[in-house]
Protein backbone atom coordinates (compact mmCIF):
# COMPACT_ATOMS: atom_id res chain seq x y z
CA UNK A 1 0.00 0.00 0.00
CA UNK A 2 1.07 3.30 -1.15
CA UNK A 3 1.00 5.95 1.48
CA UNK A 4 1.10 9.99 0.97
CA UNK A 5 3.60 10.91 4.11
CA UNK A 6 1.00 12.86 6.73
CA UNK A 7 1.92 16.10 7.39
CA UNK A 8 0.71 18.79 10.39
CA UNK A 9 -2.10 19.61 7.59
CA UNK A 10 -3.57 16.22 6.95
CA UNK A 11 -3.31 14.02 10.12
CA UNK A 12 -7.09 13.92 10.92
CA UNK A 13 -7.44 14.80 14.14
CA UNK A 14 -10.85 13.64 15.03
CA UNK A 15 -11.88 9.73 14.90
CA UNK A 16 -8.04 8.58 13.55
CA UNK A 17 -10.01 5.32 12.54
CA UNK A 18 -11.49 6.98 9.28
CA UNK A 19 -8.46 9.07 8.24
CA UNK A 20 -5.96 6.93 5.54
CA UNK A 21 -3.06 8.17 3.36
CA UNK A 22 -3.58 5.45 0.61
CA UNK A 23 -2.96 6.76 -3.14
CA UNK A 24 -5.45 4.29 -3.97
CA UNK A 25 -8.27 5.52 -2.33
CA UNK A 26 -6.91 9.16 -2.50
CA UNK A 27 -7.41 8.32 -6.15
CA UNK A 28 -10.18 6.72 -6.49
CA UNK A 29 -12.31 9.11 -4.51
CA UNK A 30 -10.84 11.74 -6.95
CA UNK A 31 -11.64 10.10 -10.04
CA UNK A 32 -14.96 9.40 -8.94
CA UNK A 33 -16.30 12.88 -7.90
CA UNK A 34 -17.77 14.77 -10.75
CA UNK A 35 -16.81 17.94 -9.12
CA UNK A 36 -14.41 19.32 -6.25
CA UNK A 37 -14.55 22.27 -3.64
CA UNK A 38 -11.31 24.48 -4.44
CA UNK A 39 -10.45 26.69 -0.87
CA UNK A 40 -7.87 29.56 -0.89
CA UNK A 41 -8.47 32.06 1.11
CA UNK A 42 -7.69 36.28 0.09
CA UNK A 43 -6.99 38.96 2.97
CA UNK A 44 -7.95 35.94 5.24
CA UNK A 45 -11.25 35.42 3.92
CA UNK A 46 -11.74 31.93 2.88
CA UNK A 47 -13.85 30.82 -0.29
CA UNK A 48 -15.09 27.57 -1.46
CA UNK A 49 -15.64 27.66 -5.04
CA UNK A 50 -17.30 24.05 -6.81
CA UNK A 51 -14.56 23.49 -9.63
CA UNK A 52 -14.39 20.86 -12.46
CA UNK A 53 -11.22 18.71 -11.78
CA UNK A 54 -9.52 15.51 -13.36
CA UNK A 55 -6.56 13.12 -11.94
CA UNK A 56 -3.91 12.39 -14.14
CA UNK A 57 -0.99 10.10 -11.83
CA UNK A 58 0.41 12.83 -9.34
CA UNK A 59 -1.32 15.37 -11.25
CA UNK A 60 -4.54 17.18 -10.21
CA UNK A 61 -6.38 19.68 -13.04
CA UNK A 62 -8.51 22.73 -11.76
CA UNK A 63 -10.88 23.65 -14.80
CA UNK A 64 -11.79 26.71 -15.62
CA UNK A 65 -12.16 30.28 -17.63
CA UNK A 66 -9.33 32.63 -17.42
CA UNK A 67 -11.86 35.57 -15.86
CA UNK A 68 -12.28 32.75 -13.27
CA UNK A 69 -10.98 34.84 -9.64
CA UNK A 70 -10.20 31.31 -8.30
CA UNK A 71 -8.26 30.05 -10.91
CA UNK A 72 -6.51 33.60 -10.99
CA UNK A 73 -5.80 33.34 -7.12
CA UNK A 74 -4.42 29.50 -7.45
CA UNK A 75 -2.19 30.52 -10.50
CA UNK A 76 -0.85 33.47 -8.51
CA UNK A 77 0.32 30.89 -5.88
CA UNK A 78 -2.24 30.98 -3.23
CA UNK A 79 -2.14 28.07 -0.88
CA UNK A 80 -5.33 26.18 -1.37
CA UNK A 81 -7.34 23.20 -0.20
CA UNK A 82 -9.47 20.56 -2.54
CA UNK A 83 -11.90 18.60 -1.59
CA UNK A 84 -13.78 15.62 -3.20
CA UNK A 85 -16.50 13.92 -1.60
CA UNK A 86 -19.22 11.30 -1.84
CA UNK A 87 -21.94 10.64 -0.12
CA UNK A 88 -22.61 6.93 -0.02
CA UNK A 89 -25.49 6.13 2.49
CA UNK A 90 -27.68 7.74 4.75
CA UNK A 91 -27.16 6.11 8.35
CA UNK A 92 -30.56 6.40 10.20
CA UNK A 93 -30.20 5.48 13.47
CA UNK A 94 -33.05 5.16 16.45
CA UNK A 95 -31.77 8.15 18.43
CA UNK A 96 -31.65 11.84 16.56
CA UNK A 97 -28.05 11.90 17.85
CA UNK A 98 -26.63 9.00 15.70
CA UNK A 99 -27.90 10.28 12.83
CA UNK A 100 -24.75 10.30 10.63
CA UNK A 101 -23.61 9.75 6.42
CA UNK A 102 -21.56 7.21 5.36
CA UNK A 103 -19.33 9.10 2.91
CA UNK A 104 -15.78 9.54 1.47
CA UNK A 105 -13.39 12.39 0.90
CA UNK A 106 -10.33 13.12 -0.18
CA UNK A 107 -8.38 16.48 0.37
CA UNK A 108 -5.26 17.73 -1.54
CA UNK A 109 -3.15 20.75 0.26
CA UNK A 110 -0.81 22.58 -2.12
CA UNK A 111 -0.04 25.32 -4.59
CA UNK A 112 -0.92 25.52 -7.71
CA UNK A 113 0.90 26.44 -11.08
CA UNK A 114 -1.13 27.59 -13.87
CA UNK A 115 -0.81 25.73 -17.22
CA UNK A 116 0.49 27.45 -20.00
CA UNK A 117 2.59 24.52 -21.84
CA UNK A 118 -0.11 24.02 -25.04
CA UNK A 119 0.84 20.68 -24.87
CA UNK A 120 0.37 19.87 -21.58
CA UNK A 121 -3.03 21.83 -21.34
CA UNK A 122 -3.89 19.70 -24.94
CA UNK A 123 -3.43 16.50 -22.09
CA UNK A 124 -5.18 18.47 -18.80
CA UNK A 125 -8.49 19.46 -21.50
CA UNK A 126 -8.31 15.39 -22.42
CA UNK A 127 -8.10 14.60 -18.84
CA UNK A 128 -10.76 16.97 -18.15
CA UNK A 129 -13.37 15.50 -20.63
CA UNK A 130 -12.68 11.63 -19.40
CA UNK A 131 -13.00 12.97 -16.24
CA UNK A 132 -16.77 13.80 -16.95
CA UNK A 133 -17.42 11.01 -19.37
CA UNK A 134 -14.57 8.49 -19.56
CA UNK A 135 -14.57 7.51 -23.53
CA UNK A 136 -15.28 10.61 -24.79
CA UNK A 137 -12.25 12.48 -25.33
CA UNK A 138 -11.74 10.09 -28.81
CA UNK A 139 -15.43 11.39 -30.20
CA UNK A 140 -15.23 14.73 -30.13
CA UNK A 141 -13.30 17.76 -31.74
CA UNK A 142 -10.07 18.35 -29.66
CA UNK A 143 -8.85 21.65 -28.71
CA UNK A 144 -7.14 24.01 -31.00
CA UNK A 145 -4.90 26.73 -31.02
CA UNK A 146 -7.78 29.65 -29.55
CA UNK A 147 -9.61 27.37 -27.69
CA UNK A 148 -6.21 26.39 -25.43
CA UNK A 149 -5.83 30.35 -25.16
CA UNK A 150 -9.16 30.71 -23.42
CA UNK A 151 -9.33 28.09 -21.31
CA UNK A 152 -7.50 28.36 -17.94
CA UNK A 153 -5.64 25.58 -15.75
CA UNK A 154 -4.11 25.05 -12.91
CA UNK A 155 -1.81 21.81 -11.99
CA UNK A 156 -1.58 20.97 -8.45
CA UNK A 157 1.04 17.77 -7.30
CA UNK A 158 -0.99 15.66 -5.38
CA UNK A 159 2.16 15.59 -2.22
CA UNK A 160 0.27 15.95 0.43
CA UNK A 161 -3.39 14.35 0.77
CA UNK A 162 -5.12 12.24 2.47
CA UNK A 163 -8.54 10.36 2.43
CA UNK A 164 -11.43 9.99 5.04
CA UNK A 165 -14.26 7.44 5.04
CA UNK A 166 -17.29 6.49 7.10
CA UNK A 167 -18.58 3.01 6.69
CA UNK A 168 -21.08 1.01 8.66
CA UNK A 169 -23.95 0.93 10.76
CA UNK A 170 -26.04 3.30 12.85
CA UNK A 171 -23.96 3.84 16.35
CA UNK A 172 -27.01 3.43 18.36
CA UNK A 173 -26.57 2.65 22.17
CA UNK A 174 -27.46 -0.16 24.22
CA UNK A 175 -30.40 1.11 25.55
CA UNK A 176 -31.94 2.20 22.06
CA UNK A 177 -31.69 -1.30 20.53
CA UNK A 178 -35.55 -2.55 21.67
CA UNK A 179 -36.95 0.88 20.79
CA UNK A 180 -39.71 0.62 18.16
CA UNK A 181 -37.92 2.85 15.26
CA UNK A 182 -36.58 1.76 12.03
CA UNK A 183 -33.06 1.85 11.64
CA UNK A 184 -30.58 1.31 9.00
CA UNK A 185 -28.87 2.64 5.62
CA UNK A 186 -29.96 3.96 2.59
CA UNK A 187 -27.69 3.86 -0.13
CA UNK A 188 -27.25 6.66 -2.51
CA UNK A 189 -25.18 7.24 -5.38
CA UNK A 190 -25.12 9.73 -8.22
CA UNK A 191 -27.56 7.95 -11.14
CA UNK A 192 -27.68 8.85 -14.90
CA UNK A 193 -31.00 9.74 -16.55
CA UNK A 194 -33.04 9.88 -20.10
CA UNK A 195 -29.80 11.82 -22.59
CA UNK A 196 -31.24 15.02 -24.05
CA UNK A 197 -29.12 15.30 -27.60
CA UNK A 198 -28.73 18.69 -28.95
CA UNK A 199 -32.20 19.50 -31.04
CA UNK A 200 -29.76 20.58 -34.14
CA UNK A 201 -27.69 17.23 -34.05
CA UNK A 202 -27.66 16.14 -37.94
CA UNK A 203 -29.87 12.94 -38.18
CA UNK A 204 -27.39 9.98 -38.53
CA UNK A 205 -25.34 11.30 -35.13
CA UNK A 206 -26.15 8.32 -32.80
CA UNK A 207 -26.23 8.34 -28.86
CA UNK A 208 -22.61 7.12 -28.69
CA UNK A 209 -21.71 3.71 -26.29
CA UNK A 210 -19.84 6.19 -23.73
CA UNK A 211 -23.11 8.05 -23.05
CA UNK A 212 -25.26 5.16 -23.09
CA UNK A 213 -23.61 3.10 -20.49
CA UNK A 214 -22.41 6.07 -18.35
CA UNK A 215 -21.98 5.48 -14.74
CA UNK A 216 -20.23 6.59 -11.88
CA UNK B 1 -38.82 38.52 -5.21
CA UNK B 2 -36.60 39.01 -1.83
CA UNK B 3 -32.98 39.41 -2.27
CA UNK B 4 -30.01 39.14 -0.32
CA UNK B 5 -28.07 42.05 -0.29
CA UNK B 6 -25.01 42.06 -2.72
CA UNK B 7 -21.71 42.45 -0.97
CA UNK B 8 -18.20 42.36 -2.13
CA UNK B 9 -17.71 38.93 -1.41
CA UNK B 10 -20.75 37.45 -2.56
CA UNK B 11 -21.01 39.86 -6.02
CA UNK B 12 -20.19 36.72 -8.74
CA UNK B 13 -17.67 38.28 -10.74
CA UNK B 14 -17.43 36.01 -13.73
CA UNK B 15 -20.47 35.30 -16.10
CA UNK B 16 -22.77 37.86 -13.82
CA UNK B 17 -26.04 36.19 -15.84
CA UNK B 18 -25.43 32.96 -13.73
CA UNK B 19 -25.65 35.22 -10.33
CA UNK B 20 -28.57 35.14 -7.87
CA UNK B 21 -29.24 36.94 -4.73
CA UNK B 22 -32.65 35.15 -4.47
CA UNK B 23 -33.61 33.99 -1.02
CA UNK B 24 -35.82 31.26 -2.51
CA UNK B 25 -33.26 29.94 -4.76
CA UNK B 26 -30.42 30.16 -2.21
CA UNK B 27 -32.66 28.15 0.14
CA UNK B 28 -33.79 25.49 -2.34
CA UNK B 29 -29.91 24.34 -2.96
CA UNK B 30 -29.07 24.30 0.64
CA UNK B 31 -32.38 22.23 1.45
CA UNK B 32 -31.44 20.09 -1.17
CA UNK B 33 -27.41 19.37 -1.10
CA UNK B 34 -27.56 16.46 0.99
CA UNK B 35 -23.93 18.02 2.87
CA UNK B 36 -22.09 21.23 2.06
CA UNK B 37 -18.31 22.25 1.89
CA UNK B 38 -16.84 24.62 4.99
CA UNK B 39 -14.13 26.46 4.70
CA UNK B 40 -11.99 28.34 6.68
CA UNK B 41 -8.45 29.80 7.01
CA UNK B 42 -6.23 29.07 9.94
CA UNK B 43 -2.87 31.08 9.85
CA UNK B 44 -3.40 32.03 6.16
CA UNK B 45 -3.95 27.86 5.72
CA UNK B 46 -6.83 27.38 4.02
CA UNK B 47 -9.35 24.24 5.12
CA UNK B 48 -12.50 22.63 3.42
CA UNK B 49 -14.08 20.04 5.12
CA UNK B 50 -17.89 18.32 4.17
CA UNK B 51 -20.29 18.93 6.96
CA UNK B 52 -23.87 18.29 7.19
CA UNK B 53 -25.90 21.27 7.39
CA UNK B 54 -29.51 22.06 8.05
CA UNK B 55 -31.83 25.23 7.39
CA UNK B 56 -34.50 26.57 10.12
CA UNK B 57 -35.39 29.81 8.52
CA UNK B 58 -32.43 31.98 7.63
CA UNK B 59 -30.35 30.00 10.15
CA UNK B 60 -27.67 27.72 8.56
CA UNK B 61 -26.92 25.12 11.16
CA UNK B 62 -23.52 22.93 11.05
CA UNK B 63 -23.58 19.36 12.65
CA UNK B 64 -20.83 17.80 13.98
CA UNK B 65 -18.45 16.14 17.25
CA UNK B 66 -16.95 18.43 20.18
CA UNK B 67 -13.77 17.11 19.27
CA UNK B 68 -14.51 18.14 15.53
CA UNK B 69 -11.47 21.13 14.78
CA UNK B 70 -13.76 22.41 11.95
CA UNK B 71 -16.18 23.55 14.42
CA UNK B 72 -13.99 24.46 17.11
CA UNK B 73 -12.61 27.03 14.58
CA UNK B 74 -15.82 28.63 13.67
CA UNK B 75 -16.81 28.44 17.61
CA UNK B 76 -13.55 30.70 17.90
CA UNK B 77 -15.48 33.04 15.50
CA UNK B 78 -13.71 32.19 12.37
CA UNK B 79 -15.13 33.84 8.93
CA UNK B 80 -16.20 31.50 7.36
CA UNK B 81 -17.45 30.53 3.79
CA UNK B 82 -20.09 27.54 3.07
CA UNK B 83 -20.75 26.10 -0.36
CA UNK B 84 -23.33 23.79 -1.17
CA UNK B 85 -23.32 22.30 -4.59
CA UNK B 86 -25.77 20.29 -7.04
CA UNK B 87 -24.87 18.59 -10.17
CA UNK B 88 -27.62 18.13 -12.66
CA UNK B 89 -26.64 17.42 -16.03
CA UNK B 90 -23.27 16.77 -17.85
CA UNK B 91 -22.84 19.62 -20.52
CA UNK B 92 -21.61 17.31 -23.85
CA UNK B 93 -20.06 19.51 -26.43
CA UNK B 94 -18.65 18.37 -29.52
CA UNK B 95 -15.69 20.59 -29.11
CA UNK B 96 -13.45 19.78 -25.97
CA UNK B 97 -13.84 23.33 -25.14
CA UNK B 98 -17.27 23.32 -24.44
CA UNK B 99 -17.39 20.59 -21.77
CA UNK B 100 -19.21 21.31 -18.57
CA UNK B 101 -21.33 21.12 -16.11
CA UNK B 102 -25.05 22.49 -15.49
CA UNK B 103 -25.02 22.76 -11.76
CA UNK B 104 -26.91 25.01 -9.12
CA UNK B 105 -24.27 26.35 -6.04
CA UNK B 106 -25.09 28.20 -2.86
CA UNK B 107 -22.39 30.41 -1.07
CA UNK B 108 -23.00 31.74 2.18
CA UNK B 109 -20.49 34.02 3.99
CA UNK B 110 -20.16 35.01 7.63
CA UNK B 111 -18.97 33.99 11.15
CA UNK B 112 -21.01 31.09 13.45
CA UNK B 113 -21.65 31.09 17.36
CA UNK B 114 -21.86 27.88 19.17
CA UNK B 115 -25.51 26.66 20.04
CA UNK B 116 -25.44 26.34 23.58
CA UNK B 117 -29.20 26.94 24.61
CA UNK B 118 -30.63 23.22 25.26
CA UNK B 119 -33.84 24.08 23.26
CA UNK B 120 -32.02 25.97 20.19
CA UNK B 121 -29.92 22.78 20.28
CA UNK B 122 -32.92 20.17 19.96
CA UNK B 123 -34.81 22.25 17.44
CA UNK B 124 -31.16 22.31 15.66
CA UNK B 125 -30.55 18.91 15.54
CA UNK B 126 -34.02 18.13 14.96
CA UNK B 127 -33.62 20.21 11.87
CA UNK B 128 -30.44 18.17 11.03
CA UNK B 129 -32.49 14.79 11.05
CA UNK B 130 -35.03 16.79 8.69
CA UNK B 131 -32.74 17.65 6.55
CA UNK B 132 -31.19 14.31 5.78
CA UNK B 133 -34.79 12.40 6.10
CA UNK B 134 -37.55 14.72 5.62
CA UNK B 135 -40.55 13.44 8.17
CA UNK B 136 -37.76 10.84 10.18
CA UNK B 137 -37.86 13.36 13.38
CA UNK B 138 -41.53 11.77 14.38
CA UNK B 139 -40.26 8.56 14.62
CA UNK B 140 -36.92 8.49 16.50
CA UNK B 141 -36.08 8.79 19.76
CA UNK B 142 -34.81 12.44 20.61
CA UNK B 143 -32.23 13.59 21.90
CA UNK B 144 -31.84 13.80 26.04
CA UNK B 145 -29.23 16.09 27.78
CA UNK B 146 -26.42 13.58 27.50
CA UNK B 147 -27.23 13.50 23.70
CA UNK B 148 -27.31 17.52 23.34
CA UNK B 149 -23.06 17.41 25.91
CA UNK B 150 -21.94 15.23 23.10
CA UNK B 151 -23.56 16.98 19.89
CA UNK B 152 -21.56 20.14 18.40
CA UNK B 153 -23.98 22.72 16.45
CA UNK B 154 -22.66 25.77 14.56
CA UNK B 155 -25.41 27.93 13.97
CA UNK B 156 -24.60 31.13 11.46
CA UNK B 157 -27.26 33.59 9.93
CA UNK B 158 -26.96 33.30 6.77
CA UNK B 159 -26.74 37.37 5.39
CA UNK B 160 -24.60 37.54 2.94
CA UNK B 161 -25.43 34.95 0.86
CA UNK B 162 -25.48 33.59 -3.36
CA UNK B 163 -26.20 31.37 -5.38
CA UNK B 164 -25.41 30.65 -9.30
CA UNK B 165 -26.86 28.28 -11.62
CA UNK B 166 -25.69 27.18 -15.06
CA UNK B 167 -28.10 25.36 -17.29
CA UNK B 168 -29.03 24.96 -20.88
CA UNK B 169 -27.69 23.26 -24.18
CA UNK B 170 -23.56 23.35 -24.46
CA UNK B 171 -22.13 26.36 -26.02
CA UNK B 172 -20.79 25.28 -29.20
CA UNK B 173 -19.58 27.39 -32.00
CA UNK B 174 -21.27 27.71 -35.47
CA UNK B 175 -18.53 25.67 -36.93
CA UNK B 176 -18.69 21.97 -35.32
CA UNK B 177 -22.48 21.98 -35.25
CA UNK B 178 -21.85 20.03 -38.50
CA UNK B 179 -19.50 18.07 -37.39
CA UNK B 180 -20.10 14.40 -36.73
CA UNK B 181 -19.97 13.99 -33.27
CA UNK B 182 -22.99 13.50 -30.28
CA UNK B 183 -23.89 16.79 -28.19
CA UNK B 184 -26.58 17.34 -25.83
CA UNK B 185 -27.08 17.05 -21.93
CA UNK B 186 -26.97 13.85 -19.87
CA UNK B 187 -29.30 14.75 -16.61
CA UNK B 188 -27.85 13.37 -13.37
CA UNK B 189 -29.38 13.12 -9.73
CA UNK B 190 -28.62 11.82 -6.72
CA UNK B 191 -31.14 8.44 -6.39
CA UNK B 192 -32.13 5.69 -3.73
CA UNK B 193 -31.04 2.27 -3.98
CA UNK B 194 -32.59 -0.64 -1.73
CA UNK B 195 -32.88 0.75 2.54
CA UNK B 196 -30.60 -1.73 4.44
CA UNK B 197 -32.28 -2.79 7.75
CA UNK B 198 -30.01 -3.29 10.81
CA UNK B 199 -29.92 -7.23 11.19
CA UNK B 200 -30.83 -6.88 14.88
CA UNK B 201 -34.42 -4.62 14.19
CA UNK B 202 -37.16 -6.19 16.11
CA UNK B 203 -39.48 -7.88 14.06
CA UNK B 204 -42.16 -6.35 14.23
CA UNK B 205 -40.14 -2.49 13.12
CA UNK B 206 -41.48 -2.34 9.30
CA UNK B 207 -39.80 0.13 6.79
CA UNK B 208 -41.34 4.01 7.83
CA UNK B 209 -43.18 5.47 4.77
CA UNK B 210 -40.53 8.45 5.09
CA UNK B 211 -37.78 5.99 3.92
CA UNK B 212 -39.33 4.39 1.44
CA UNK B 213 -40.69 7.43 -0.76
CA UNK B 214 -37.25 9.47 0.45
CA UNK B 215 -35.88 11.74 -2.64
CA UNK B 216 -33.69 14.33 -3.53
Amino acid sequence: MSEYPPTERTRVKRKRDRGSFDRDLVHAILDEALICHVGFASEGQPFVIPTIHARDGELLYLHGSPANRTLGELADGAQCCVTATLVDELVLARSARQHSLNYRSAIVYGTGREVTDPEEKQRGLRAVVEHIAPGRSAEIRGPDEKDLETTSLIALEIEEASAKVREGAPGDKERDLESPYWAGLLPVALTAGEPIPQPDLPREVALPEHIKSWRR
